[in-house]
């Protein structure tokens, strides 16, 4: 079995390491602040270099990239592959890459998305980007930290880039979750008793999902199904139902916002896809 | 079988006429503007009074409120049933009711929930809400309207309430997954390679909403499955490679923006439903 060493020991360093134990692999593990106990049946390195040394696979995760560069020694990982799994943005890991391909280093950029109490479980995926080879090295062993593993190609940006896309989605619908709830309580109704209701209209989502996907892949959005025009009027009528209730947080407005563009460019007769393919809003920045 | 007469003849109007012919029901339909031929096995009546007089359910489903209380006449519905399905928010819904209690006319507001080629199919949904009585003597009539209906409390505001907060919910939601595809789109994602991804990341929504339902239920809401301040970081992180791109169209900066509300009065250890107790943001109104 293939030797790891993991970098980082919090709660993902952690789960990290378990799951390579679990797999029989020989797994060594340092993080920078020193724990009296691990609870972890693996060796416990001295130094970062130590680490390093004993494995020709290398797992970092930390809290950010300061701290990834900080850690890493390049002189100690040269020869060695390097799996980087701390967040960051496409342009992080590939700026990362770059270093790690300038010291000779193998470098695959990595992203466990899973619920937090099923870091590496079967339910857990690993998305890996860099190069193929490097992929096709050490998949197997990466194999233990989910049950779905995914090399989605060789841009070392790829796969923060797909983390970054999906988790846009999840947290504008939690946050339209969330909402929903809000809204309903005001309006005394029970979170319990909508909950059902909101699972139905989910069922939806899948066939919805499918549907932009074919809008924005085609470059064709037809408002055959609803139209922006409608869009903005349902909006509307929902937005006053949250502002009677002085419930705005901004979230549909700004949603409301961007249909608006829309509208002002012509493409009310369009179906929602098009908001895809809008160009960008000039906005200032903030934090 | 009961007649029923349905006053406007939109999109949704024909629908609702069309399924209650299908039932049955001997239908008069009436339209403010008439067309030459309504292509609908029902009679047209010349006046709204006279549509009124044919039939005692009313069905009235036309562009907005101000059109509702221009189509009816009190004296013409006296003794009558009106269901409104016109969209409208909850506030709008209790002043109608208000109204027709007022002129001695039953009254139910009502809300279809149907993708747009689905409107009274067996996978339409019809909420409603007003006076179980008026309810229990109309439910076999409106089962026309969908394979489900669902009489939701006598609070005639309900129906709306409970479409205004799923709505807020499915555009803040759609809102996410469009965006997903245009920050993917500039990544060089097809997609189409995104979309099944994306389909399993909504494979854990139904019991996210559940668990956001029970957190808003019980008014707790512990930090265990996520914080909060670890919520933060991650759409930081989504946030910076939305702009990277220069694609900030401000609904997930919306979203960072409530959460920030909430570390600020020191909820950073909670769970994600406590932005559903967060005293309202004190914002400007817009359009």
């Amino acid at each position: 079995m293939t030797s790891v060493t993991v970098l980082g020991l919090g709660p993902m360093g952690r789960a990290l390491a378990a799951a390579f134990i679990a797999a029989g692999h020989p797994t060594t593990v340092w993080n920078r602040s020193p724990g009296k106990e691990t609870g972890l049946d693996a060796a416990v390195a001295g130094t970062a270099a130590e680490a390093v040394a004993a494995s020709p696979l290398v797992v970092v995760c930390v809290r950010d990239y300061a701290a990834v560069r900080a850690v890493l020694d390049a002189g100690a990982l040269r020869g060695r592959t390097l799996l980087n799994v701390t967040g960051g943005s496409p342009a992080q890991a590939r700026e990362l890459a770059s270093w790690a391909a300038d010291h000779g280093i193998g470098y695959l950029d990595g992203v466990l998305v899973a619920t937090t109490d099923a870091i590496c479980g079967p339910d857990a995926t690993l998305f890996a980007s860099g190069p193929a080879h490097t992929w096709a090295e050490h998949r197997g062993t990466l194999a233990a930290l989910g049950g779905t593993t995914s090399h989605l190609g060789e841009d070392p940006g790829r796969a923060a880039a797909f983390d970054a896309s999906l988790q846009d989605m999840l947290w504008t619908s939690m946050s339209g979750v969330v909402h929903m709830f809000t809204l309903a309580k005001a309006e005394n109704i029970d979170a319990t008793d909508l909950a059902g209701h909101a699972k139905t209209l989910l069922g939806f989502f899948p066939d919805m999902i499918d549907f932009l996907a074919g809008q924005v892949a085609s470059g064709r959005y037809p408002g055959d199904a609803g139209t922006l025009e409608a869009t903005a009027a349902t909006m509307d009528h929902v937005l006053a139902a949250i502002r009677a209730k002085h419930l705005d947080n901004g979230v549909l407005s700004a949603a409301r916002a961007e249909v608006q563009r829309a509208l002002d460019a012509g493409y009310g007769a369009d179906g929602f896809g098009r908001l895809a393919a809008l160009p960008p809003a000039h906005r200032r920045g903030r934090k």
